[in-house]
């Protein structure tokens, strides 16, 4: 379904500012705190924290990250998903979120009553508050949505993507490409999964992987170093090879340049060598992968993936 | 100048992605820290912190906040100071800011580095940090910008809109009216004036006046009780009665309706009379009017204003 209406009557032009409001309040409902420490008031007031303070912000926007095609309530359930992937890519724990809208005139109240119940029943799960936001009028047919998340660090660290040194190892969460299938809006963020993994010492650097893999391991890689990775490693998703019958592209290809996949992308201290056991423990379900490790740049061994022939998800082109 | 330009060599689809992000960390310069406090990391991480966290989103979007006729340093700027002014209404201290950019690939590069720089400048004025973002394409001819600001309380109280009682007093900071002619992004946010004014504690409730004085009043209005104010009271800007000679609608109706005044609205309590001597003492230079005080509904005093005749600014029409 689509975001926008032609009848008028059904729009949130003829609903006005207020009443609109109002709605968001309800659909909201308990993920949404009274001010001021919610919606309502100039700003929202968070308590104080002795941890650190972790913030990120990313939108969705109609025709970029969702078609007609995509329920209204996955929309909103994805735009807090996009959000909480980077929080547990730094080890964090999420508390709160502001939400800033910019829409059509032509925007139906119902698609957006569908959109704030998915965003405030994901919420519940992952104990978010929503606690303010904005609504501005845009140009018929847009609709996105921004939402900046506070979160904070689980123990004394929040792992960052600098920290890899020559010698440590990749590995990778679950498995990567063909997100455009449904996993772009049907994923779990790994926040229990990225907690875990700020508690253990020999993991030096993390992120999540959201313009793929090829792209993404650059993020990781210091001056100097490079990632050797054997294709043969590189888990790729049912989905990928679906994909790759559609477009004569190879499933690595996939795995490799859609984006998209919110998993988890570690660097480890090479000789840890209980980490591999000790996950299966903790997260016997969820698939983990070593991809291979860092070298110095121009000492690549032989039949090492070359990652520059691949191109991730540019955001402007 | 428009944010847009018709010449693909300059727009931001054809500068790419990367080379986008690069330069805007060295618009930002100094406003913007490395990460993992600040850009380039899955989330910007401040430090812990004893005090209220406060949190307000705002943006500007290019049709809706600004025009051509206004400078891209000017808009930059204004789209701090319109949460700056959220953050000085609660009392609070500005600390850090993120930014999500949705922006046609016609963005002129030329535009966005003028924006940036007055971003950065504002930024530092107020020593505020930038210390995160996205950039998302939009559709051809949309710019906007969407920020969140985090603050955090001064003193050991911040004040919220509920709080007012019978018979307290209605106070305003400098003039309304007629924003459109510049002062919409011209204005001063009244941080120092909202942190003094949160230390008093004779002020009892307080916001910033974004929408026109007619409609935030409500906003700061209890349940039973009615604003009593005398239009002679209500400090009409010159601009208020320049743009009433071009709309032929009254001076008042332009300081009550326009918004985009930036001014704060506040409550005091009835007897505190060494306030406005003090207020005098502390801002020799910024007007404070005291507009009427809070009375039972329906007991209004004759010749009061009737402000259900103005309407202030609605934001879906």
């Amino acid at each position: 379904m689509k975001p926008f209406t032609s009848i008028r009557a059904q729009s949130v032009a003829a609903q006005g500012e207020q009443r609109l409001i109002a709605g968001i309040r309800r659909w909201l409902g308990r993920a949404s705190p009274a001010a001021p420490f919610g919606i309502g008031d100039d700003c929202a007031v968070l308590p104080p924290s002795k941890r650190h303070q972790l913030v990120t912000t990313d939108p969705v926007i109609y025709g970029q990250h969702f078609d007609a095609s995509v329920p209204a309530r996955a929309v909103g359930a994805k735009l807090l998903k996009r959000n909480l992937s980077d929080i547990a890519a730094m080890g964090g724990r999420p508390v709160a979120a502001v939400v800033s809208l910019a829409l059509g005139p032509n925007t139906s109240v119902r698609w957006l009553e569908q959109f704030y119940r998915g965003l405030a029943a994901c919420a519940l799960r992952h104990r978010v508050k929503i606690v303010g936001g904005d609504i501005t009028q845009g140009p018929a047919g847009f609709f996105g949505a921004f939402l900046t998340l506070h979160g904070e660090s689980t123990g004394r660290r929040v792992v960052a993507r600098r920290g890899a040194r020559e010698g440590d190892l990749i590995y990778v969460t679950g498995t990567l490409g063909g997100s455009l299938l449904g996993h772009h809006h049907q994923f779990t963020p790994r926040l229990a999964e990225g907690a875990w993994l700020a508690g253990r010492p020999e993991v030096r650097a993390m992120m999540d992987v959201s313009d793929g893999l090829a792209k993404d391991l650059g993020s990781l890689t210091p001056d100097r170093l490079a990632p050797a990775l054997q294709a043969a490693t590189i888990p790729i998703s049912p989905a990928a090879r679906r994909r790759a019958k559609a477009t004569k592209r190879s499933p690595l290809h996939h795995a490799l340049c859609d984006g998209e996949d919110y998993e988890l992308l570690l660097v480890v201290r090479r000789g840890a060598s209980a980490f591999e056991a000790v996950w299966r423990k903790r997260f016997p379900e969820l698939k983990l992968s070593r991809l291979g490790q860092f070298v110095r740049a121009g000492r690549l061994p032989a039949g090492s993936l070359r990652l520059s022939g691949y191109h991730g998800y540019e955001h402007l082109r």
